[in-house]
């Protein structure tokens, strides 16, 4: 797969500033790009790269452009077009169409016949499989489960019973959609379990990373809006409603019945207790704890910066003291 | 399936006020129940939902059922009785007994007639599959697991060499019982392994959520008790010891040899460490850290409140001046 | 398997303090070893089981030998001369070399005939599979992957396009390599996909616990060196690169293009953010959050301690105020 830089400047709407004629095969670092391969510029960090580099050409935004060395595909927005410009280089593989014979395939699922089922698969009663769907190997798709058209399964994925994924959706090895919530009644000091009779929707456009996990909805549906992007490890508890084009990194625990907004960002290892509400375009940083509703857009922190841990625990101690602290601070002021 | 009303308060011991012969065939949430639909009230944050029902029927205390604009079920603890109707209303779906022509049996391993083992499953020699067991699509089954009676695995299930899984236990997909523990010797700068040569053994009735791993031990078995729940991603490492009844939140991690008491409750994304001991009843809220054995029941909780970042940013500095400034206020004091 | 207490003398060079003629064939806990069982002592916090042992002999060290009430194999470092005494008695199991009948091999994959292919495993075009390998049951080898030899997966292990895994490496059950980096480019509010064209290495030795996931990278790969250990549940994203020999315990988050030194201990629970580097031999405690760059090898922790959950809500409330109590203390040190 080649293009001229002419020719992914027209297919991007970019400016070129230098040689149409140069031919683009590779995308690769500002450190590393050599003839051929194409760079860009996204991160202030890596200046001293961009500075340096001897790739073919870069993606670079207006601001940037006149400290490149190198001919540029100028934008506006040099990370999405550099996706843009991936994906043109490096298309996602297609499996052929059709059923591995060591796939085992309910006779009354629905299978469109330009899907691809990979080997080792299980395919159950009722389920339907739409146009171009890739099912990676080693994949078990339960009673009644619906996958819309281009989606793909990369590799031991487990749909649960009855669960709803849109198209193009984009599910990594060991995910998990639709478990059982933990919904649990305590009896007199025996936890017992309380069926879990909803199911989970996934729209449109959806990614989900390695081994994370959506658990069915108690009565109703867990909910995933379209455009959201999910990394591995994540968690997201019964009920749980993620709105459109929100995008939360790795090792995030979602709790039940948390409503969050659309187009909001959530770092990594953070946690949203249940039954709270946060607004669109919230942004919540890495390892913190949101225990209630967030009613404005905005940035939110917690947590406690890194010491050497001698500091540490002297300090710590003290976090153990800060109501008296604060009253003493108090009394010297009343003085 | 379809009930009475007066069926269900002679079923569950609950007070009938209203109809006895109102029919009931699905549980729905005060919001959206209609007719035939039962709703139920178990959280006051939903009290104007309870206002508005138009459910055919509600579960519901004592305490609350003046409120309840429709026939009620009177009862102690609603949630319980919720779960059991839940239960006679959606009963778990049994997989019909035998093996899947796509599994693969050893010869030795012993099946009982009436378990029911998926496709694509894998059971190594010596495993022994009680009565009415569920093995899921694609679980591994390895040698001289043992599973008790009326367990299921619901898919992609992993239980590694020997483990011993109790009666009517209930496992999502991705589980991984029976790893290795993260045993190592530091040897002159390399990590050499050390052989984890117990294994685990789960009790009876537990539940262990989608993607959660348990280790096997060092040297002796890692230990889940009876009725213990287990939510989604959560570590227990070699040589853990959790106490019946205790119920466990997503993304928590209990580390090597903690022993944690009965009738515990530990919110997500928390952490355990190795070592301690944790007594009965305790309970511990999301994301805190236990670096301490815990010697009395009651709460416990770390962490800091999600605050503005700006403000956040502010105050986080702080933290790691709490000493100075609390020598500060002593030296105040002693002016 | 048995040895007798003078060839474990021998074979791990530790000096033999007692009857060189005593049988082992077994290892247990200080409290429960008895007759041709070995024990050892490597905690203090086991000293009063050290006292009590009826074990058949125990490893120690020289500086603990003389409370040994047992015949002692006496070595400057107990726990690694445990480590290999435990490989001697408790070898690994072995499967038969081979390709199981269930399971699916590319034409073109390159299969070292002394290699064990479990049951429903499937193996993709131009991977190559070492001399030794085992590859457990439910395990995916995509396309071109290449797996070192000696190495082991145990079940259910996937490992993407591409990715190369070194000798003698050990992948427990659920383990995912190569998923795609959580690589997104925001468009107009809308999330694009960047193609993750970069792949994974593994070195030699290495040790990845249960559902752990590892990210291939972006443009190069994701890298984790020689003899590193992670343990279960961890997320290492795309282009992080884990020095040699560095250990890490569950649930830890490494972000995207971080580089983590040789020799460092990152505790459980802990994140790593983005594009940072730490140094070698940094150790770094449970749920701490390292968001710059460490220059210095030595210990750092952040978090709060455990409270009873009354006196953390009174504490809690104040860490938003931390600024303002200390602007009130510089005040009332200027008056």
């Amino acid at each position: 797969m080649s293009y001229t830089l002419g020719e992914l400047a027209e297919l991007t709407n970019a400016e070129l500033r230098g040689d149409p004629s140069r031919s683009i095969s590779a995308i690769a670092t500002l450190n590393n790009a050599g003839p051929n391969q194409l760079s860009f510029f996204t991160n202030s960090r890596y200046r001293q790269e961009l500075l340096n580099t001897t790739a073919e050409a870069v993606v670079i935004s207006y601001q940037e452009v006149d400290a490149s060395p190198v001919d540029a595909l100028v934008v506006d927005n040099p990370r999405a077009i550099y996706a843009q410009i991936a994906k043109l280089l490096y298309p996602e593989p297609q499996a052929s169409a059709g059923c591995h014979p060591s796939a085992t395939v309910s006779d009354d699922a629905t299978i469109d016949p330009t899907a691809s089922i990979g080997a080792n698969c299980f395919i159950d009663r009722g389920a339907s499989i739409g146009a171009g769907v890739q099912i990676g190997p080693g994949s078990v798709i339960s009673k009644g489960v619906v996958v819309g058209a281009a989606s793909r399964l990369v590799a031991n994925v487990t749909l649960c019973d009855g669960v709803c994924i849109g198209e193009r959706v984009l599910l990594h090895p060991g995910v998990v959609i639709g478990g059982d919530g933990f919904g649990l009644a305590n009896n007199n000091g025996v936890w017992e379990k309380v069926p879990q009779i909803g199911s989970v929707t996934v729209g449109d456009d959806v990614e989900i990373g390695a081994n994370t996990t959506v658990d069915r909805g108690a009565l109703e549906d867990t909910v995933i809006e379209e455009g959201v992007k999910l990394d591995n490890l994540i968690q997201v508890a019964h009920n749980a409603h993620i709105g459109a084009h929100t995008a939360i990194a790795a090792c995030t625990g979602i709790a039940g019945s948390a409503k969050i907004g659309k187009r909001c960002t959530i770092a990594g290892a953070a946690v949203v207790v249940g039954h709270i509400e946060i607004v669109d375009d919230v942004h919540i940083s890495c390892m913190s704890v949101v225990t209630k509703s967030i009613r404005h857009p905005g940035s939110y922190s917690s947590g406690s910066p890194l010491q050497e841990s001698g500091e540490w625990r002297k300090n710590a101690v003290r976090m153990k003291q800060l109501d008296a602290m604060a009253r003493k601070i108090k009394a010297l002021e009343d003085r």
